[in-house]
């Protein structure tokens, strides 16, 4: 296994609802919904996603949990906030701050705001409308985007 | 906020178990724990971290979930497999069995053996001993690693 990642799939519950947030609230680049056309059933998974295009050719997508859990035929789960957290790297304390007032304008919640960390960084939490936790960083040794 | 991911942190419940699965079962590269110098206790997390470095950049880092917790000052929820995803892009329908069949050596569980999906994709998914789930994926139009 080469160490890489190509998508980041996140679970939502309303697909509509997550879409506005990071599209239009966030400002991430997207098509839209696509996949439409694949229904699916209660067996099968229905194939709408969306999906944002990211630096480096990552890929973020977002798909509802109930198809994701038919999708690797596992049940489904409840909303856990800790199972993960996604790391945005700032340039500066200025760009952190700015990127936690905008989530929070576009309806994340802030769970921890913005302070130095023990170990050197600067950084605070948001959670998006399905409680997926984002931490915004910055730091000294923060590969610059 | 810019179209970038620069951290995906996976919550775990055993940091060393979880080490021994990415580092010596699917062979991704790293330093081992870092951080332990910060203690952390009830309410402060420990610093205590596995860190990979992947293509672009992009680093893959394992917490455990007790400490994302108080570090993202959430309550700590249940292990819930369908909350994401993270996408291998395989080079070849080979490389989707291979890596599947090398995770499975390492410990995790295949929940779903790769097959042809109706979207056009070749994949099959496994997840670790955290019950995370990876969908390794092969596809005409899959950016070639």
């Amino acid at each position: 296994m080469k160490p890489q990642i190509g998508v980041v799939t996140l679970g939502v519950d309303d697909l509509n609802q997550s879409l506005v947030f990071y599209r239009d609230g966030l400002g991430l680049p997207t098509k839209g919904i696509t996949g439409n056309e694949f229904k699916g059933d209660d067996k099968h998974p229905a194939g709408a996603v969306v999906m944002f295009h990211l630096k480096g050719g990552l890929i973020l997508a977002l798909y509802p949990r109930s198809e994701l859990a038919k999708d690797a035929r596992h049940t489904m789960g409840v909303p856990s906030p800790t199972e993960f957290s996604l790391g945005y790297l700032a340039a500066s304390k200025d760009e952190v701050d700015q990127i936690l007032n905008q989530a929070k304008a576009a309806g994340a919640t802030i769970t921890d705001a913005a302070h130095d960390r023990p170990w050197g960084i600067y950084s605070g939490y948001f959670k998006d409308p399905d409680g997926h936790l984002w931490e915004v960083i910055w730091g000294p040794s923060t590969p610059q985007p």
